[in-house]
């Protein structure tokens, strides 16, 4: 099975460390797994990548793969890559949320034909897109809220130790957690990508990005954030989605939650997901929101899936 | 697709009613559920299943059924019933794992063909067998500690509220919580069944219920649980696997852990498994432990999935 | 892989027998075969079949089963016997043209659903269902020619050399060849089935049995025979099937044919079918018509098909 | 469903027209075939296709192809274009012996992996390597003889009518059905390729082409062809595969046969095969070995068969 990845950055090289490094469990399900190639922008920047990768700056290494793992981001110049690939009908594993989100109109068909695998997309290395597009549907699904940003998770706890949202910010810049400029974390885009990607799979098969409501962190204060801690309560940036009238709520705004809520038992730095249905009751999903290694874990998961005859995860119809 | 129910106490019906509810599911998917038959010591007991159901003593119908969901519980009644179908190769939905434990040197090549599905079997309606059979599989598991029995959930979290061990478990069996004799949940044995299930997705396929070393709660006190309170800790029932040495060691026993530990934040009423893996880092799962509808939820999600072309849940080789 | 089988006259032994002789091939797809058990009227009767082989005049090991081969013959008794299995959607394979096609109304969804595998039923040994269910398709069907029955050609061939049709039929009963009465041989209705199976893969997949129109060999007379020797004709009881207006006329009666026609220069003991297609072209195929192992060998590779993974024959919609 | 075409001869322009003439079967298996383009060597020659067929000299629309029909012919420039396209598990149709028969040691592995689909390849539109690769697996393989160059085919035939050698040749060549230099198809090299590439599905997995031991018709004289005759006889080009000791005989040579041999009653104009097994018996085949449609029915058969879920043709391991 020739593998090809577009994008060496950091969740590019850990996808192929963790291939390497976990070759056996491949090779139990009778698979050898071989990278076709490697697109980067500059071939000569040293990475962490196994000896002998083929690295290159074009992508004609695409018609040898049978599949296709993307980690570059951004929303039109991956599907631009991607394009003419996805026309053959070949499996494409990412975890772009911006492109899911922002592109769906190009992307769904290709979704419901089980060819695009993003367990990574929304909670990185958390299993909850699976369980969501099978399992899950055979309850009543009523409502969800999340906790989907690690950058945001960070600023908000280190303001309930007492610095303000600017120095939060600056220090969150400094550790290489947040972008610059950072508002797809703190305004709450990236959240909503997010959300719009999970309400596909229990609410609106064609869910559009455009409906999520969006506020984001930036008007947090300290004070807001210490006035919450005296109620016994802390601030979190939630992704909420749930019934409105004959149709769906989806909203990403700053919530005053109580310090044993879920969202908030699930620490500083884990993402989390409260999901509600009739049969199957109250759900609570978390784990680490942040590391290459992390996201990479969910992406060379979704690689065995696609080797074990799974398809991709199908929204509703 | 003419599907079989074997036993019709409350996960039975739920399991029935549920694939009634939810026939517009089934239909986007293009299939029209058929209930062949569904197997009952007593005809005559009143029942809360959807009118027409063809209620039957004998078992002659598994004929008929493309799959069969078996509900009755035990080890080897449903086992002796089953045997003949299961040669055929078709599939069968449990949420057995009490059978699955004891009986696996049969059911094992069952399981690796793909022709069990058993989601229920360890958390009811909470997704845990499917990451791990599938997506979790490509980090390096490490260890996983879970609390799986709502009978010792409730006991215990009664003497936390100051009620004696006796007085504890006599409420929870005029509550219907516990069997009689309450050995089975009180002894840790259902506990030690679902870490058994639990050890063959993630440490050796082959991982034998006798493995389990089991302690159950009858010797916890409440000057136990009141000691613990008194340092920030509670007392659970807690299923622990981790490696040792070459091998893996599998326990069931009460532990303190501190208040604000995972499997002590999820709640009174809420199973829990954290699990760690060296790349996907530690992950959460929490949700509901007892309950018909939730059992059942998963049932049908199990059966959802089969139907989606997904095989059942198989362990490592 | 268990199997049972139905009926052990001459094609059941040699289907058993051939299945055993043939291990290899299975066990060169991975598959280790298992009869389950043979179904048969009398269980003390003398069989040459493999030892060991389990025999029973009740159908209770079809629970057992994994794929059914059905050699009774007859219309309802195979059915009858067939029904409750069939329901659960398991494969049977068969060589029963008279079941196929005076009971179309029933078994049709089976055959949609690629659950029925027939290669024998028309044409024995001579692969032409499985060319005419797939790759045959791409091509526009105009008309097909076939001799069918055996009988009749033994009856017509011995005419040829010089005898009656009274001697030609008796000499046929008392070599075995036609049943007592002949009616379903020498009446043209083995044909007509076999006709009817056919049609519904190139001219209408509900082709109606009632729709072959039948005109058997009784009438025809030595000095038929002769006359058209003299002429460089043979007579043969003809299938034939081609369009008229927008319909189909499908025809089973005796027909006047050049000796070097292709229907005659397959010879005394071959069937053959003449296929035409606006683009393939005319097409002959041509192979032994009678004989248990002929037959037995087309049932054990649709044996060997279905354990490939490949689906039933599939008819027109 | 995307499909990319490679040359466009008389084959290619047939298959194009016999897609879009066909449409309605691929609709009825739920299908929309797009042609993603054709790979010409000058754009500006006149051809019979569809109107709007993006024809091209580069072979960039690989990249988009769910599929590839393969009929520019030749050894090494179809290899080398498909190389890096079948390294992404993709599959091809191809009628192309030659390539097949000369270029196994690659090619196998993607036979194997059912990847290749080649029904076109030894007797244009009739259906014999499907049946060879399935069903008639099921018997214990002896021997074929086959006439399977219709130019040889030509050739001979005008002998009988009292040409000698070279007129006919050269009539074969003003005909347009020699090649200039005729080599391969006199010399028995066309019908040696063939042999080989049936040898793989009954004889030996990895038969070797340059096993076959070839002597063409070049040295086949007037007075060899009339002498024939006066004994009731007819030359023919015959491939012949045969038990020899622990192995296989692979000859490709004129034959004197029988004018009642199936190889002389198929027709001046047909290809034939007589294949003789063990349980099926003898088997013939017979249909026309040249014109671009007839070959196109087969390589848009195998199309629809691919579409169906069938694999490729599948050699002996």
């Amino acid at each position: 099975m020739t593998v090809g990845v577009l994008g060496s950055g950091t969740v590019g090289q850990d996808v192929l460390n963790l291939i390497e490094r976990r070759k056996p469990i491949f090779e139990d399900v009778g698979v050898k797994i071989e990278i076709a190639g490697v697109m980067v922008r500059d071939v000569n920047k040293k990475r962490n990548v196994p000896a002998g990768t083929r690295v290159t700056t074009d992508c004609d290494f695409l018609q040898e793969c049978g599949v296709v793992i993307e980690t570059i981001g951004g929303v039109d110049r991956p599907l631009d890559i991607l394009r003419p690939y996805l026309r053959s009908d070949r499996p494409v594993i990412t975890a772009n949320k911006a492109m899911l989100a922002e592109r769906w109109d190009e992307l769904r068909e290709y979704a419901l034909d089980g060819k695009l695998y993003y367990e990574a997309s929304v909670m990185a290395g958390t299993p909850v897109i699976g369980p969501m597009s099978t399992v899950l549907r055979a309850s009543t699904f009523n409502k969800l809220q999340a906790v989907l940003n690690g950058t945001c998770n960070y600023i908000l706890t280190q303001m309930e130790g007492g610095q303000d949202y600017a120095a939060a910010l600056a220090g969150a810049q400094a550790l290489g957690y947040a972008e610059d400029p950072p508002t797809l974390d703190v305004g709450g885009f990236d959240t909503a990508h997010k959300l719009a990607v999970l309400a596909r799979f229990c609410a609106d098969g064609n869910f559009p990005y455009s409906a999520v409501q969006v506020t984001g962190i930036e008007n947090v204060t300290l004070a807001d954030v210490q006035d919450a801690s005296r109620n016994g309560e802390k601030i979190k940036l939630v992704a909420e989605l749930e019934r409105a009238g004959t149709g769906w709520k989806a909203t990403v705004a700053p919530q005053r939650l109580p310090a044993d809520h879920p969202l908030c038992t699930a620490g500083a730095t884990r993402n989390a997901l409260v999901y509600e249905g009739d049969e199957c009751g109250t759900l609570i999903f978390a784990g680490g929101g942040a590391g290459g290694m992390i996201t990479a874990s969910a992406m060379v998961g979704d690689l065995l899936d696609y080797l074990l005859g799974f398809p991709g995860h199908v929204p509703l119809h």
